[in-house]
């Protein structure tokens, strides 16, 4: 029984998201757990590093799962690739620890966010950037995501009910970039709440808007009421780049 | 009566090329002249730089037409592109001369054709790049495009018909760009007859794949004979970048 480590890349664009549903055929997992299944000619589960999403896209999500295949890694990818949906794509097959868990083992995460502004259409991007076409105040976005930084509980930045799990997470780095009419956020921490990475973008959003001020971060944080922060960023601007163990 | 002058962005992945058809309403032309046919109230034509073919793509296509409106530049542009479809984009108006003719004015321009190599799917550029899984000789691919430069009669390089108009062109530049996985071919010349980027880069591929050799090009041009130049390569690799006046 080899237990495999896998790279893929996928377009969230026309899926209801990474986790298989009972009720829908169209999730990613669903996709390559049916692929997997038929290759082994038994019953496949497929562990990702974490869910991502409806709409939201991935560069390098990483997934692991177990199964007696004469295959060669090489020929698991070849066969991945050729049966998978255009939309979704490998390129990394490699086998790896029995004991090796894509959740579990993950130690940090990159998301990247990215924005387009101005009234000129970003046709070539338009289907991973969000269009947002007024001005942001890049400075004041960048004052208040050094205020985001470290340890903290980041209650107010999570759409995920009232659970018992910990809310707390440290944000190692946020980058915010700009390049011509793009603005790019890009976040790495140790992980990241349900629908953290879209809230946090979506507050940055407003103090760039100017409908917030910096100094407000602290403020959120403490609260630790949704309400408090800032709008839910679009998914499509999102995507989960890279994964660390 | 104003003449103007636009640039614009299309996917073609779905167009039918840029020429109006008759039997057919999906072409881009066919689509920007409905538009500004609405907008203006009166029949309005629409004059392109070139025809692009199916499935080729624009980054800098430039168009111009008379028309009679009230609204500024500032306002057709964003009265076009709320009511194009999202893969057409206007991202230049201009009022020009009413000499100005976008065809007969265009002194060069600039196509670029993308290809990747290596068995690794391409998700995120699938739409406008050529897939070519085996590994190219890029210092061969030099050397032949190098043999290309100048003022040639191109008949060999082009689909058309047979015709009284002069198939001599002038190409003054061709880069062969690596960057990873990916080969980036940019011609720039004062004109490129029906078919002739795709029809240079499949000869060069050919050469690149060890095919042909880049000798070969002298007596290809000096033939005259479509069948001595390589294939056709893909529509969706294509895009036209740049029309200089």
């Amino acid at each position: 029984m080899g237990n495999y480590r896998i790279i893929l890349q996928y377009e969230g664009t026309k899926y209801q998201g990474w986790q298989r549903q009972d009720s829908t055929e169209n999730t990613i997992q669903g996709k390559l757990e049916r692929l997997l299944t038929k290759m082994c000619g038994e019953q496949v589960e497929i562990q990702g590093s974490g869910r991502t999403d409806a709409g939201v896209h991935a560069y390098g999500q990483v997934a692991n799962f177990h199964c007696n295949t004469k295959l060669s890694c090489e020929e698991i990818l070849e066969y991945m690739n050729q049966y998978l949906p255009e939309d979704i794509g490998v390129i990394l097959v490699e086998q790896v620890s029995e004991r090796f868990h894509s959740r579990l083992n993950a130690k940090g995460k990159v998301y990247r966010y990215r924005v387009m502004t101005g009234n000129i259409p970003h046709l070539f991007e338009r289907r991973w950037v969000y269009e947002h076409p007024e001005k942001l105040d890049v400075e004041a976005m960048k004052a208040a995501a050094k205020l985001l930084l470290g340890t903290h509980d980041f209650k107010a930045f999570t759409s995920a009910k009232r659970g018992k799990k910990s809310t707390v997470r440290t944000i190692e780095a946020i980058e915010i970039g700009q390049n011509g009419d793009e603005i790019c956020f890009t976040y790495r921490g140790d992980g990241f709440l349900y629908h953290m990475v879209r809230i946090l973008t979506g507050t940055l959003l407003e103090v760039g808007e100017g409908k917030r001020a910096a100094q407000d971060i602290p403020e959120i944080l403490e609260s630790k009421n949704r309400e408090k922060a800032g709008f839910l960023a679009p998914a499509k601007g999102l995507a989960l780049m890279e994964v660390f163990y």
